[in-house]
C-alpha cells in the first residue's frame, strides 16, 4: 500500500513552492490542496494549530510544518531517492546555514520589509536584502548549482524567491542583476528544471504583484 | 590525532549554552573561548563574518554557526555517542519544529520583546512568550524530558532559556510557574544534569539582569 501524501499550499507561497519542488524533484507522488489566505481550511487549522500557515505536508495523516523542516523530512523518509542535502556533515551544516540566511535576510528582514514598509525602515530592508543576495552570489561563485553539479537543498530553498525579484526591484527601486549576475544566471538554469518550472507555472509573478499591492494598500503604504 | 575543537561563546548567551551543554552531554572535549559583546575578537569576525555572533564551533579550523545547526552537526559528526535527535524521521521533524518555535516565540518575538520594549509592543511580546511556553508545557505533558526518558535535542534547545525566566517575569510582570508547572519541574530535573549545571554556573542570573538592565537603559526604557 502506498503512502498518502497531501501538501497544503498556497500558489504564491515561496515556502510551499520549496516543498512541491522537492517532492517533484524526487519523483514522489502527492496530492496538492490549495489553501486560501483569507479563509483557511479546517484541515489546515487542525494540522498546523500553532502557526496556522502553509506549507504543511501530511504524511499518512501526520503533519509536518515549516518548509526547511519538511525538506529534511522528505530527505530522511525517501532516502532511496537522490538526496537533497549533501552527505558530509560540514557541507550539510553549510547548506542549513545558507538556507536559514535566506529566511532571515532575503525574506523576514529583507524582502518583506521592502514590500511592506517605507522610508528608513524600507531602506534597512533593502540593505538587508541586497546584503543577503550578494552573500549568496559569492557563495554560489562559479558553481552550476549551490549543491555543486547537483540541484540540492539550498537550490530548492532559494529558487522560489526568484519569483519575487520583480516586485522586490519595483517596490525597492533595486537592480538585482547588476549586483548579482551569477545568481540570475543560476535562477535561469534552475527554471529549466521541470520541478521548478511546474511550480512557477502555478505562481505567476502577476499574482505576487497583486498580493503585494493589496497588502501595501492595507498597510496604507500605497 | 584528536580533533581540535574550539567553542566561541559568551557566558550569558542562551545559544552558546546550547552548544556547551550538547558537547558536555556527549562527553566531547573542547576549548571554550569567552567573547566580549563590546569587543568582538578577530577570530569571531573571521569565523562568522555574516552574523558576527556567537556561538561558533570551530572544528579543525572550520567554523559552524547558528546554535541549532551546530547541534545537528555535533550529532552527525560524533555519531558514535548517544544521539540528541531521535532516529525516527517524524520525531526528528517534531523536535526541529519545537526548537524552531523556541527561537521564534520564546526569544525573538517573545522574551526579547518583553525585555526591550514597553506598552503595547511589550504586551504583544508577553502574549507571544506565554503562548510559546504553554505550547511547550502541553508538548512536554507527563514526559520526564521532551525526548521522553532521554535528555535530547529539544531539551538542550530549551533549557538555557530557563536562565532568563526571572528577568522575563520581572520585566513583564509574568508568573510563569502558575501557567507552566510541568515546565518548571522539567527545568529543575534538567538542572540536576552535570552538563546543564556546569553551563548555568558560568551564566549566573545576576549577569542576565545586568545585561537586560543595561540594554533597557540604552533603549531608553528605564
Amino acid at each position: 500500500m502506498g503512502d498518502e501524501l497531501i501538501l497544503l499550499g498556497y500558489d504564491i507561497s515561496m515556502f510551499a513552492m520549496r516543498v512541491s519542488i522537492a517532492l517533484d524533484e524526487k519523483g514522489i507522488e502527492y496530492e496538492y490542496r490549495e489553501e486560501s489566505l483569507d479563509n483557511k481550511s479546517p484541515l489546515l487549522l487542525e494540522m498546523n494549530p500553532v502557526h496556522k500557515k502553509v506549507p504543511v505536508l501530511i504524511h499518512n495523516g501526520k503533519p509536518v510544518s515549516e518548509s526547511l523542516i519538511i525538506l529534511e523530512y522528505i530527505d530522511e523518509v525517501w532516502n532511496d531517492k537522490p538526496p537533497l542535502l549533501p552527505s558530509d556533515p560540514y557541507q550539510r551544516a553549510q547548506a542549513r546555514f545558507w538556507a536559514d540566511l535566506i529566511d532571515k535576510k532575503i525574506y523576514i528582514n529583507g524582502g518583506r520589509v521592502v514590500w511592506f514598509s517605507k522610508g528608513e525602515e524600507q531602506e534597512a530592508g533593502k540593505k538587508e536584502l541586497m546584503d543577503g543576495l550578494k552573500l549568496l552570489e559569492a557563495e554560489l561563485g562559479e558553481k552550476v548549482y549551490f549543491g555543486g553539479d547537483k540541484f540540492g537543498f539550498l537550490d530548492v530553498a532559494l529558487i522560489p524567491f526568484y519569483n519575487c525579484f520583480d516586485t522586490f526591484e519595483r517596490c525597492g527601486k533595486l537592480r538585482i542583476e547588476e549586483h548579482c549576475p551569477k545568481l540570475i544566471a543560476w535562477a535561469k538554469r534552475c527554471m529549466e528544471k521541470e520541478s521548478v518550472s511546474k511550480s512557477f507555472a502555478m505562481a505567476h509573478p502577476s499574482k505576487i504583484d497583486e498580493y503585494v499591492l493589496m497588502t501595501r494598500k492595507k498597510y496604507g503604504i500605497e
